[in-house]
């Protein structure tokens, strides 16, 4: 995590600028090399997101081209919840990290530890999937279990025994559900947090800082797509967002 | 289904021939190439390991061109394991249909039934994680539930109830545990479950068949990707591992 706690010192931001490019091919190349330009003094980490890309011709050599454009310093992280079994997991941490050039990525759970471990090579960010933004009728997430707790709670546990194994695990934990962050932050006290959902999935940024935020005021990655893709100013909309945060964080770091 | 189920007649065959193409490039593109004209005749469907291709320079080129070469009668299951928020869901679907060509995917449940809804495309098939192959140490799949059963009992009837609504959705379950197998059997009698774990993972072929076979003698489609890969002769291997399925078919359709 050494990148990502320094860059979160130097720009003095927890902002994390997630990218779904959506338009025409020759909008969205455009597009994105703003944003990233526009945003980059602000935002802690970037996170484009895989679907966004795979969607298009030539995807992943936009995904490519969105990486390198990124500052060196910023860590990227690839958000493509990837989540299968050991040797397949090897070729999906090849692709992220050798291919793409991503400092890291997002993981899904529901395969177990064997799924996870492979992404977490020495200096890449691992963030497992925990509680995630989204509100759908069915859903495991939230089921109970009989040793106690949710899903989602297993999850975060399984995210921890492999931090102290391995190093750079995080969670994604949604901004949807206040209650889930501040029970999954008591859980796992010291584990950054990649948070979607603030914004257009309607989850609340001071209510969410407030539940999520570590002691030193550090440890969440709020991160934001829509409202900075759509922005007609992405710099001042990206200074605005981390201004918010700062004032709603009880230290600065 | 109906693509499905009438491949499997016309073929007489549970066969699923994985593509996992391991190797350099130029090695790769004419494994490929040998092991789906080789197969075909065999073959009820195939399916690629998304993360085999893309780990490689123009994998995704390299997996459109091999769909491509899948004959069009035979069902072709992109294997990516997707699961993210519906609007996301929407990127992986038209990669996947629209991009790659597939007939259908494997998508993972942990984000809830709109991370699957959106690959539920009119003739389009899609198999939900339930009980994967892998045996980690630490495993969500196996909870139990406080409401009973375990949490890959919980995702197959949400695929259950999924299919209900929309159709085309069957399960993953792995061939390494029986007794999984033959409980969510019981659990969905009807669905297709796509079977990977046999042979190189440990799976015993008569034992899951046993396990999974619905009465009328179909209903598994049974994966096999290494040994088919390495075969000398992949047609031959094909053939073989076909007629030891039929053979332990009660009926044979």
């Amino acid at each position: 995590m050494e990148k990502l706690i320094y860059r979160v010192q130097a720009a003095n931001s927890l902002l994390c600028v997630g990218l779904d490019p959506v338009g025409d091919d020759a909008q969205v190349a455009r597009r994105l090399a703003e944003v990233i330009d526009q945003t980059s003094e602000y935002a802690a980490a970037f996170k484009p997101n895989l679907a966004f890309f795979l969607s298009r011709e030539n995807g992943v050599q936009l995904l490519r081209e969105t990486v390198q454009r990124i500052p060196e310093s910023i860590p990227v992280i690839l958000d493509g919840k990837f989540g299968d079994i050991a040797n397949t997991a090897d070729q999906y941490a090849k692709f992220a990290y050798d291919v793409v050039g991503a400092d890291g990525v997002t993981v899904n759970p529901y395969m177990g530890d064997d799924a996870i471990v492979p992404f977490a090579r020495p200096g890449k960010l691992v963030f497992v999937l925990a509680k995630t933004s989204n509100k759908p009728i069915h859903s495991l997430q939230d089921v109970a279990l009989t040793r106690g707790g949710s899903l989602s709670d297993c999850a975060a546990s399984v995210a921890r025994k492999l931090d102290e194994q391995h190093g750079g695990i995080g969670l994604v934990v949604g901004a949807t559900n206040a209650e889930a962050v501040a029970r999954l932050r008591r859980l796992t006290p010291e584990q950054w947090f990649l948070v979607p959902g603030v914004g257009a999935q309607g989850g609340d940024l001071a209510t969410t800082l407030r539940a999520g935020l570590r002691p030193d005021g550090s440890g969440l990655l709020i991160n934001t797509s829509r409202a900075l893709w759509q922005a007609e100013n992405a710099a001042a909309a990206a200074r605005e967002l981390v201004e918010q945060i700062n004032q709603l964080r009880p230290v600065a770091v």
